[in-house]
């Protein structure tokens, strides 16, 4: 059996209460799916931090920023990220003015990264700031940065050493080989206000489609004792990795530069039984079935790629679904 | 005699070497019209840095950025300021997001501003940014600030007490009455680099038609100790004020809450006799010409309004012109 059909719909009833933690696209579409189906106080999004950067003097959170504007219905629909309608008049002139142009920044979001670094310049904490641009923007939902306080993702690589996150993925458009990773700062960094809170709440963790190596590791890092400690028992990871490769982004790449066959099931042995309740992979994935199973975590398969709005809810459904049978 | 012709045409002969100070759209319109004539190693443009702020966390230097974008023919034709062709999706989103929207800033302008700020930041002087842009704008005169030390005007007014200078000029539109200046810095400010070398090798100093409250006396006060010892003997001031009224901006209240009324005469007592040699005033205030060379200036009347392109270089010529004479 591959699927569950529960007999009454999930929706007649009190909706589970949910953490979602996610990093860019992927878990982005996730969370925006989660969101269409659970109500505002139902769902937090735990957003990972590690790749936050400063360019052009402002600072940037590219994970935080794509899941608001996900959930804000102002994402760009083909990229995934960054907005819609974008246009590039400031790119333009500062290219002009020899500034560094190998990290694109459109107009529209460019108003975020400015609003963002004035505050932060202010004293004001990051979860504070998202908190009021989610609001502007129209989100009900909660979205929380992993920390106010910076973790730096670090990627080991054979050919430069180690690389600042966005250096390796957006300016060497992940080509070097990977070695490892290092979260500078996370030793030092506390849960941002209100992720406490959230696990306590839940009913389940949601591990979305994101990187499992620089996407939800960097979270884990920070909430790893109160996932022991506070954190509901169910918890359930979606596959970023589909018939071995990923959506987008260098998953699939890290896992077999790092000597491992990138799969869902590395991606289930990556987090593990200690950590992982439930595990959720594609239908092309159902072989990996019974080797999830043996690892001791439940495993569901259902359709996991998500191309429009309803693959999202539909897919979110599946997970609401799958953790009812886990809770 | 209210015209010079001289025999022999200004152009036919080596162009003497001016140093004019300026502040915005006035005083940037006749640096441009010296420009178009005057080969790049004969002028030296000095402009007032004591407008400067900080907005939206970022560096601004309105009267600079008016000289580069005239010179360069990036600005707005119709106001005077700001970029041609502006589009404004930064300022539309900074608003969304509760940003403060009294100063607009448009796309192509922002770029100049978010480019020096993070030079700025990183140690670099602001006439050193200021010549890099000038050379990526295709700019070939030299434009300096006047001092890369910080000078902030603040503006002593009935009603709100002492206020930054673009909170009276911007915000305030001007409204509160004036009781005074104070130049917040200038006493520790030094002249930027190029300012004394373009000084002694000056053959005159060109006075824009900026205002001399707030444009020009910030100059001033930076380079009166070097106008002693350094400058060139011939000083000659463009009068800001046309039949008692200002083109633009707010001179003309300035000197009638100061008690004193506004007129070309009143500017050329201003500066005084022991700054200037020769002012240049519009034909329709010939009636000041003999107050004028009672204070011990030479007088010259032209037409001094520019509204094209043209009428630039046309007044230009004359302050050329009656600069020849002087020296």
């Amino acid at each position: 059996m591959t699927n569950i059909n529960l007999p009454q719909p999930f929706t007649a009833r009190q909706p589970p209460s949910i953490v979602a933690l996610a990093g860019g696209v992927g878990g982005a579409k996730l969370a925006d799916g989660l969101a269409q189906i659970l109500p505002p106080k139902a769902l937090t999004i735990i957003v990972n931090t590690g790749d936050d950067f400063v360019h052009w003097g402002l600072n940037i959170s590219p994970d935080l920023d794509t899941v608001c504007y996900t959930l804000a219905g102002l994402a760009n629909p083909i990229t995934g990220w960054g907005r819609m309608n974008e246009t590039w008049n400031v790119f333009e002139q500062m290219e002009r003015l020899g500034a560094e142009t190998w990290f694109r920044l459109g107009d529209s979001d460019l108003a975020t990264h400015l609003e963002r670094t004035r505050r932060l310049r202010d004293g004001e904490p990051l979860s504070s700031i998202t908190r009021d641009f989610c609001a502007r923007w129209g989100i009900r939902h909660a979205i929380l940065p992993m920390s106010d306080d910076p973790v730096a993702t670090m990627v080991d690589t054979i050919e430069h050493g180690e690389l600042p996150f966005q250096e390796y993925f957006v300016h060497q458009r992940c080509e070097p080989t990977v070695k490892g990773f290092r979260f500078e700062g996370v030793e030092k960094a506390r849960p941002a206000p209100g992720v406490v809170e959230a696990l306590r709440a839940a009913d389940a963790v949601v591990f979305c489609p994101s990187n499992p190596w620089v996407s939800i590791d960097p979270i884990l890092r920070i909430i790893s004792h109160l996932l022991a400690k506070e954190a509901p028992g169910v918890r359930v990871a979606v596959s970023p990795i589909i018939g071995g490769q990923t959506v987008k982004g260098p998953a699939a790449k890290m896992f077999r530069e790092l000597g491992i066959e990138p799969s869902a099931l590395a991606v289930a042995k990556h987090y593990g039984e200690s950590v992982l309740t439930g595990f959720i992979l594609d239908e092309i994935d159902a072989e990996w079935m019974e080797d999830v199973r043996a690892l001791g975590i439940h495993p569901f398969s259902t359709s996991t790629l998500m191309k429009s709005p309803e693959d999202r809810r539909s897919l979110a459904r599946d997970v609401l679904h799958f953790i009812e049978r886990l809770v």
